[in-house]
């Protein structure tokens, strides 16, 4: 398999790195991930994350698998079907896995094992090459966006962190910052895993970007204040009307938005819309641990209190003004005139 | 100066002692406080908050100063025009010392020391009175408004930790649970000091009230999802024309209300009114330190980036449905034809 080196993702010698997200500012660990099981753990409690990149980790590990002899079609099909379950929100993991489920239930009669595992490894590099490539567009598309002097709020972590690219609405800022815009950015912290606190600011300083960083029920004080000029964020799952679901909160973002004419654009590949599902009330919302809002790491303030902790919400397509995609930015009006379902392949 | 006892405040042989709030809900320490400037000092560092406690606190410091025969009223006036330097929002704390002050000032002239000292232990005796009994009254007008079977959003914390007496928003909920409602409340966390997580649900805990911690993000979600009946938060300043400050984050939740068509109640006494104040923008917002929005504790996890962290935001009382007070429930028309500016005695 081709060797690879992005923010958090290293290829190398057929094996893969992933840095640690969950202790990232504090450390920068790299784990090696040599088996399903751990690949099933590491994205299930976060060590990796973001909808495109755990769908690229979880068909790299396929794929490395596939380089295994002893490994047979059964043994990675099962695999497949196991990674699917370390999480139910983003769509990218399973769309990223039955493509490789594909590749072998298309071949497996036709042609011999060791075959169809040259297909697979090609599969999971196609996969990442794909997504490195969708965010390269995202951040074109997505910058035209922005002009300089622009105030952009940004929501959960969508760079480097959660892409094996640039990112999507990070990338986007990235690629605005890049081109010379003078930008500045208010990063939400995020509770209660604070992948805004945690990842987006530190992406954001190694990028010499300014920003401030805020609680996350600043952002619509602000907006009446008329400190902000554009929000970006990503999306985990999107349907075909254009509902979107993504990090707990964004609704909250997007209703504050829609109240001061501030414009808002969710950012994602095309691998993140669910072509099976037509309105976002279909989307399975993750419920997670409730301990994540009792407190964070390993201060508690509110032991044993009954919490309520989905990891996602969703939002309407009439709250945000249109979707930025690798295919280019669409409006609310052109979504809702049905200009996702004609992407579908 | 006559014993007293609440959650957080006791008075006993003329010694004022106060419930540490930073320390709940992991212990619970009682501070003796005995000089305006240890007064000061909890006051800022919010040992002891919440827009009433804190007015009470400062004045019943001044009554406690005034029993000791060395302090001259020089000194008592020093003191209470120091102790007003504490927080810039709340504006009980002003409205308080401005009494205590004007015992003083009205009367040094015309009777002796001592007297004047006798008037201010009684001032101060008045006002704390005065904030229970207040207490007792919005929670009686504010829990009609409350139906068996309500879930509902509160904010931030505003019960026997933010009052001497039973509470303002959280005084409306424990008197509608104590008659027999069966409601059920969902807390807001309140980033970044976490008012609601440690404090709040410390409370609903010990008054055995059913409840359900969120992170402030998550409350436009439920209110999507028609889980929120109503909304009960407190405030810091209201204006007269019914603007108020109360809890960053505050603003949010309101505009989330308004557009799920949930009713939204600030409740406060009438001494949280200035008079002097004729909307939200005169409102001045303390700022606090950048390291509470960086981590909680001992825990940063944004060390040295920029942030934003005003502790208050406005809401217009147009996005809200009323304002509890003491003397009885306010519609926003009501307070919009000028209801509030006819309080003034």
């Amino acid at each position: 398999m081709e060797n690879f080196s992005s923010v958090c993702l290293r290829l190398k010698s057929n094996k893969i790195s992933i840095l640690d997200q969950r202790k990232i500012p504090q450390e920068e660990v790299w784990l090696e991930v040599t088996t399903a099981a751990k690949m099933h753990k590491i994205i299930k409690r976060l060590s990796v994350r973001g909808a495109p990149l755990i769908g690229v980790c979880a068909s790299l590990m396929i794929g490395v698998l596939a380089l295994e002899k002893t490994n047979s079609l059964e043994q990675l099909k099962e695999w497949s079907e196991y990674l699917k379950t370390s999480r139910p929100t983003a769509v990218n993991l399973f769309t990223c896995l039955d493509r490789m489920l594909v590749i072998m239930k298309t071949n497996e009669e036709k042609m011999d094992e060791t075959n169809v595992k040259g297909l697979l490894v090609k599969e999971a590099e196609a996969i990442l090459k794909e997504e490195v490539e969708m965010c390269e567009r995202m951040g074109e598309h997505g910058a035209k966006l922005i002009e300089s002097g622009d105030n952009i709020l940004t929501y959960c972590n969508t760079g480097g962190l959660a892409t094996p690219g640039v990112g999507t609405a990070l990338g986007v800022i990235i690629k605005a910052h890049q081109s010379g815009k003078k930008i500045h950015v208010y990063a939400c912290e995020t509770r209660p895993l604070l992948q805004g606190g945690r990842l987006t600011a530190w992406e954001l300083a190694k990028n010499k970007i300014p920003f401030t960083l805020i609680c996350d029920n600043m952002a619509a004080s602000l907006m009446r204040k008329g400190k902000i000029d554009k929000v970006f964020l990503g999306a985990d799952r999107i349907a075909t009307n254009g509902d979107f679901a993504n990090k707990i909160g964004t609704y909250s973002v997007a209703i504050a938005a829609k109240l001061h004419n501030v414009p808002m654009y969710s950012v994602a590949p095309v691998s993140t819309i669910d072509f099976e599902c037509e309105s976002g009330d279909q989307i399975e919302i993750e419920q997670r641990e409730p301990k994540e809002v009792r407190g964070v790491r390993d201060y508690i303030w509110a032991p044993d209190c009954n919490c309520y902790n989905p990891a996602f919400d969703v939002t309407p397509i009439e709250t945000v003004s249109g979707i930025v995609l690798d295919v280019g930015v669409f409006t609310t009006k052109e979504i809702q005139s049905g200009a996702l379902k004609k992407l579908k392949k």
